[in-house]
């Protein structure tokens, strides 16, 4: 634990690698219907098509953007400013809040006093804010008494692949599969407030994260993933935390969770959610366990209350609680290969056992709805039994839990508080479905959020990949977010390298699983990327990519001249070899004939055969 | 190209890193019913259950090997001499060959009396066989037959999970869900035979290549996968493909595609087959367009005739024929995004323009015929107008031509000559089942070899990943084969290090199919790793995964002390919050308690749960 960060003392320290905007990209803001929303994108600008494939202009693609203001150069970052508050009006024109005085937690209070913080902690200006006496402020509130909120608006259009002007071979995409869930061909406010209404949706936006760049998490609309980061008691300080986030937001992280069970994550939180422009999830029980000295029995209901007050006053976003870890459900788990592979879920059966008594986080839970209703927290409700193993998968205590975690969010809607249900975790393919359906069945459609699930617990080191199969799968059948795990899943802690990594798998899990439910203009990123590909714009081809930066890197290896950029056939292949240079000469013979391939077969044009034979010898081009 | 390839002075300069056993690996065999059948397995040895869990033995898990001697240090591994021809003498016995004076290819006899080539050329002693006049060498024609072969006896006990005294825990597994294939709970050589005869699984073995150890490709059986290896006009040396080779049988190549396309690749193909223990496949249209310098039209049924014989002759066990591209279907690729991928369909594409006649592979299909049953070459047949993007997946063209090689099957098949059909590509994952059972429907049931596929094209430098997915599944739905993919994928060729990767990833897809399948013992391995991973034994937790050195060298990163190998928590988590810990801690109370959990609960005994909190102080071991 580094007491001091260096990141303290200038803004500048935080690695340009994760704030550079991608090449030949743009961020770009398109305005709703008041002039403070202005929804990011980012616009990958495009070279023109060669004219050996037929010189056409090929228009700027929009992808949606989860890194925030770091890649807008327009933005002074400094992060201990921590980003501009720009939900700040819209929460204050609602009314419904007030400025408390200072944290209301004991913890929170105590910490803010300590005099030997003063060096570690974020110098926030601004005091916590709560609901009026009586109000709830929760975007599903709102959304249940018909009102738009700008949320809801700006989500719409983030929603929105943008199409403007694209050509129809862009545009076109296959109609998909989506098990039930009802994506619009264009996604308005209003089927915003209706899908967040009717508990199908959560928008994860606690008023005391103005920071946030609003967002959407459910079955209708772009599948989602989280990245988790987070110190331990082995490793790692806040300024790597805080760059963790910025990295792993500016490579498709939807949302971040803080893990951290170190020392002093009240202020490394801080730090983190001052300068995230996505929501932040956390596990309470982690910080509880942290003040009674990891001793799970001396748990109560009173530490972990103000741990969510605490929490909820520094801008947590949603709260991960096992809830449903039951008294009654523990034995089940007693003839598991793995037994409890949760940490908040062995806390709580330890808790349990210790006391032979029910949980007091179900015993409270109306208790804990109304401190989240009073910031709009939304749940993350914890899959505490899920499987450690595919010997473990789909057993009667991880479903017995997960029908607890159907009543809780009963509970939780009569208080209009946001839900989503946590999902497993190790899971052989095919009983992947089971899971889903079991969740569809029990959980009133709330959005499913699951951790993989790894299809195969023998790749210790490619966990990202075993669980990516996984991902993909579950995220077609209906999972709106998918939890990513790096390559150090089982071993480690992950680095910037493992996080961008197990982003970059997950992202792609998550539009696999977009095109294969038919999310409107989900192919059409696809589309662009093979267009160039086949034209041989490489760097386009390289932009467009999930990961510019390593796509050009393997180019490089097997072919570094700048040259090989304009180069008109793969590396892989060699000039003789490329196919695709042979299909474009196919097509060229025919555009030069002005007739289709289609007539020239039909006519029998055996002049034209000889044709194409004498111009053979020009068919590969030298570079 | 490096014309003298350093290795042919030493032998030990074969990578050590590419031969050292495993971590605590040994190299057994199982003999059959006669001394010379003798099966190599990879038996890895595991450490005792900790006193702290239970003090039980456990018993080493002996797990399907493709390394060939490369792994087994009784052997002497001398690279300039090949491996053992452990095949000959089956070969010799059935008494239905004859040997050659010398290759019969004109292009063979060339090379092999050029004296300019001396420097590279690998000393093979002995001459090439192939069928007597009249007779048929092929498994399938033997499994017609009712012949049991060694090399289907070989393959039934390679084929069976050993289960020997392992407990009851480690080989319990879940039910698969199989779509209709019927693997049974012991593989005998007669259910072997009995499904070459059928055409449903291919065993690919060159009488010219008696290095190979006996394989089978087939949805009865485990799902192979299959590494690509070769070199361009672009780059990499013989001595440079030998080694990939190796390297990818060790990690788990099951046969090795030589794609070689830049010069002397007659050379370079001989040193890969003499030292390979896997089958080796190959597509000869590359070569023969290399006789006629890349001009495709060029191209002659005699030149194409003389190439299949020469590879034939020297060992090659199957052929990549891209026989379905014909005359008619050229113009409906025309429409498409991305055209003709497939090197060797484009190649024909351009030939049958150019000539305006139907494809000589076509007309000469039952010609090739010949030629295979004469040395027991099987057919990839290949699909040259797969879709190369999303756009084009399943479109007119691709099934076209898989009705073609459904066709074509029947041809072979009347030859007794083995087959298997190649399949896409680029498949968004909703559409992934159709091509299954489009296979399925139009080719016999003939085993179904896959390259992925890739469910996005938006992820250029990660594209074992996105297709890694789509192989996963379509394994499960099938699949008898899968290509692999690396990361450098439309970007570069494949180094070392990518090749690895790219291996272990499919291994995983390959494996996720099994335990989705069903196949009896597959879920051996994760249950042993599971259990392992439970018992913080790090050692054997690494060991049995993929890629042992990978993983370990994950772990030390985080912990590199030697003791942290036998730390009782997760790297990932630090002592306090180790949730396998505190599942272990619940259920010694229990045990010590002489009660089980249910019980416990069930009484209700308070006194219990305070023992438990008076004893929750040493609940935490120090390490």
């Amino acid at each position: 634990m580094n007491a001091n960060p260096k990141f303290l003392n200038s803004a500048a320290e935080l690695d340009e690698a994760a704030t550079r905007p991608f090449p030949k990209s743009r961020k770009v803001y398109v305005t709703g219907s008041r002039p403070d929303i202005r929804v990011p994108f980012r616009e990958i600008s495009l070279s023109d098509t060669p004219s050996a494939f037929g010189a056409e202009k090929n228009l700027p693609v929009m992808v949606y953007d989860t890194s925030g203001p770091y890649t807008d150069p327009a933005v002074r970052i400094d992060i201990r400013n921590g980003l501009p508050a720009l939900r700040a009006k819209w929460i204050e024109e609602r009314g419904d809040t007030e400025l408390l005085a200072g944290p209301t937690s004991r913890y929170g209070h105590a910490r803010k006093t300590d005099p030997t913080l003063g060096e570690m902690r974020f110098n926030l200006t601004r005091p916590p804010r709560r609901a009026q006496a009586g109000k709830i402020v929760t975007q599903m509130h709102y959304a249940r008494q018909g009102v738009v909120t700008p949320e809801m608006e700006y989500i719409a259009i983030r929603e929105n692949q943008r199409r403007e002007n694209l050509s129809e071979l862009i545009l076109t995409q296959h109609r998909g599969h989506d098990f039930g869930a009802s994506i619009p061909r264009v996604i308005t406010p209003e089927f915003v407030r209706d899908e967040v209404a009717r508990g199908r949706a959560i928008i994860p936006a606690n008023i005391n994260h103005p920071e946030t760049e609003p967002m959407i998490i459910g079955r209708n609309f772009l599948v989602k993933i989280n990245a988790n980061i987070g110190n331990s008691a082995l490793g790692s300080s806040i300024s790597e935390e805080v760059e963790k986030m910025v990295w792993g937001t500016r490579w498709g992280g939807d949302t971040v969770m803080d893990l951290s069970t170190g020392k002093n994550i009240h202020e490394t939180r801080e730090w983190i959610i001052r300068n995230s422009p996505v929501p932040i999830g956390t596990v309470p029980i982690y910080q509880a366990l942290e003040k009674v000295e990891g001793k799970a029995e001396e748990l109560t209901w009173e530490i972990f209350r103000d741990t969510l007050i605490e929490q909820a006053e520094q801008g947590v976003d949603y709260f991960t609680i096992h809830a449903g870890v039951r008294l009654p459900f523990i034995p089940m788990t007693a003839k598991r290969m793995t037994g409890i592979v949760s940490r908040g879920g062995s806390i709580m059966a330890k808790w349990c056992l210790a006391h032979h008594k029910e949980s007091f986080l179900y015993e409270h839970f109306a208790d804990i709805c109304e401190i989240m209703q009073a910031y709009d927290v939304a749940f993350s409700l914890g899959d505490g039994l899920r499987p450690g193993s595919v010997y473990d998968a789909n057993d009667d205590a991880q479903f017995a839990e997960l029908k607890t975690l159907g009543e809780l969010t009963q509970i939780a809607w009569k208080h209009d508080v946001q839900v989503m249900i946590e999902g497993p975790g190790h899971v052989p393919m095919h009983m992947i479905k089971e899971n889903m359906d079991m969740q569809l069945q029990h959980c009133g459609e709330a959005p499913f959020y699951t951790l993989g699930p790894l299809t195969t617990d023998i790749a210790p080191g490619y966990d990202h990949i075993t669980s990516g199969i996984g991902a993909a799968m579950i995220g077609w059948y209906g999972t709106a977010m998918l939890c990513y795990v790096t390559p150090k899943e089982h071993l480690g802690l992950p680095d910037k390298e493992d996080v961008r990594v197990g982003i970059i798998t997950y992202k792609i899990a998550a539009h696999a699983a977009d095109l294969a439910k038919g999310h409107p203009g989900a192919q059409i990123r696809d589309n662009a990327l093979s267009k160039a590909r086949f034209e041989f714009r490489w760097e386009d081809q390289f932009n467009l990519g999930l990961d510019p930066e390593k796509a050009k890197e393997f180019h490089d290896e097997t072919l570094p001249q700048e040259g090989a950029k304009q180069a008109h056939f793969c590396s892989m292949c060699g000039p003789h070899f490329c196919s695709m240079k042979i299909t474009q000469d196919v097509r060229d013979y025919a555009a030069t004939q002005g007739v289709s391939e289609q007539e020239a077969l039909q006519k029998g044009m055996r002049e034209k055969a000889i044709e194409f034979v004498k111009k053979g010898a020009e068919v590969y081009q030298k570079v």
